[in-house]
């Protein structure tokens, strides 16, 4: 068995092997909340920087830099697979994407491009490949993608939404074109998160980061299937996957069924009960509510050894938040949280 | 043991009884997806409708002309009760309720009113009496309030928010201060609640609508013994309590320990689970999610019949949606669904 080093520790933890401490990411640990990453936002688009490799490369490892993590995730957005298949995207100020021409009918499915993976979202396998060189083996990377479900939430109602009337209707009344749109983004993210792999992610992730919108049934009949197949394609580049997904506590055993090495659960359980309901072959990240980054240090640490004592001597545990570092978390709590992550679990 | 009639079959359902047929009534089943409503609407804003008992009455009258509920449920909004305790609200065009006034400092908890329900509220009060008269027993009558938590992220945030960054803060900074708005906010909700049914409600409703963006441990912490004093007081004028709240799938036993007779649960979870989650001794209500109402009507029945399946031969089960009906949902739809479960459920 390989020894635990900076490099892998992540990687081990997603295989349930024993760690020399708790590895600790955080999701959206690059980003509005750092200093140095407002200041290249006030020079370039969000697009503009996942697109240039030079520039997502470094916002890869600003977090790096200032924090003792033990994984950089690529810096990249969840929507630009979209573009591929013929989606045309945005971001406009203040009102986060917009597709501008949305996927509403049976035709539009059909006339999607065949996704061309490679070529398509290059820059972002550059970045990884360049970021894997400056790390050169200091802490682990891990590369990422939207799920199917939130990708074709997207895709169909043209931006984020609050109610997913017009997907669920789509899907309800369309299941044809539905399961066609939905097996053409698993192929895509499977392909993706392999491509990821072989430049250089050690670990990737698939985010569902709207799945909490469905009832089990529905994730059951319309996205499981699919998360399935995307997980499936990216393991077989041997790299181990996170299946992240917010608003699931009713139905973890879905998430499970759907797969994944690791599953990532937010904050609406607890997770010694979330690992309860969990097979012991899967491991488990998570979960202290991103909203606790704001309060004062006393608190953030309590309620951060609450989950570290939930999960003491066991492996196959990463500490995260459960969901993204909201805009605004002062970072010198980031910097506390991460430290005393790996201190407490030190004891 | 008294028989089942259309008038006391919620109550009977709520306390585990017999009933002829599934008792079902929508969250916000009077409302902007019907032309009656928009008529008014044209003519009246939402608080010269509540404020207005004749007006409240008509509305919360207008499905029961309209579809074949088993239970009237009184037109208001969860949030003049903080107007009793000096918080100015109005509703903006688009934008939702909106706090002019919103509380940010223990000093604003001190100055709070000491709320007089009966004087205050006494348009609700006065409502529930005419909807009574009118109904004349035909169906049961609800009554409601927003719970602890719910009034307070309003009253923190100053209108509806994404993260509650602001109120969580608030609860993990200024416990003190936290602990007495809460406290004071359950007498308030547990005297209304009494003082509907003393006007007419058979049955009281607590919504706690914003409570699954709560981690299961700060809603054990800071909410939990809150919405369980509001109960026991509801629970003293004799009408059954259905206890509410979206996102809770992952804490349904910590709702069950603050109380109800009655749980409530949104769409995230399957009904069965739930059901066996519980203890026997809870009634239980839901769950089809409302968007589900949009589709067409084979999809809405293969739904519906699913839910009543799950619950088939077994009393203590109201249908209804795990969340109010949304604006644009087809009017024959729902009449659709109405009726499907009193047939389906009578095979």
């Amino acid at each position: 068995m390989s020894s635990c080093t900076p490099s892998n520790r992540i990687v081990r933890a997603c295989r349930r092997e024993s760690v020399d401490r708790t590895p600790v990411w955080l999701m959206r640990q690059a980003g509005r909340y750092m200093e140095e990453y407002r200041n290249l936002r006030m020079r370039y688009s969000i697009l503009e920087l996942i697109k240039a490799p030079e520039l997502a490369a470094e916002v890869t490892l600003q977090p790096i830099r200032a924090f003792d993590l033990d994984a950089a995730i690529i810096f990249a957005d969840i929507l630009p697979p979209l573009e591929i298949l013929g989606l045309e995207l945005s971001f406009q100020k203040g009102e986060g994407p917009v597709i501008h021409n949305p996927i509403r009918s049976p035709q539009d499915v059909d006339s999607l491009k065949a996704p061309a993976v490679e070529e398509g979202l290059g820059f972002t396998l550059e970045a990884i490949r360049l970021v894997q060189q400056a790390l050169a083996g200091r802490v682990g990377l891990i590369g990422f993608s939207g799920a199917p479900f939130t990708l074709a939430s997207y895709a169909i109602e043209g931006g984020a939404s609050r109610n997913y009337i017009l997907c669920k209707r789509f899907m309800y009344e369309q299941p044809q074109a539905w399961h066609k749109l939905m097996g053409l983004l698993a192929e895509m993210v499977g392909r993706y998160l392999c491509a990821q792999a072989t430049a250089g992610a050690q670990v990737l992730q698939l985010f569902d980061s709207w799945v909490g919108v469905l009832s089990p049934h529905d994730y059951r009949t319309y996205c499981l299937p699919y998360s399935r197949r995307a997980i499936e394609l990216a393991q077989a580049s041997g790299a181990p996957v996170i299946h992240f997904g917010t608003g699931t506590s009713g139905m973890l055993e879905l998430i499970e069924e759907a797969g994944g090495d690791v599953i990532g659960v937010d904050w609406r359980i607890d997770i010694a009960k979330a690992r309860a309901l969990l097979s012991e072959d899967r491991a488990i990240q998570g979960n202290l509510d991103p909203v606790v980054l704001f309060a004062e240090p006393s608190v953030i640490r309590a309620q951060a050894a609450a989950i570290l004592d939930a999960m003491a001597g066991r492996n196959g545990f990463i500490f995260n938040l459960g969901h993204g570092i909201l805009p605004g978390t002062p970072v010198e709590h980031v910097s506390m949280l991460v430290d005393f992550v790996h201190e407490y679990a030190g004891r």
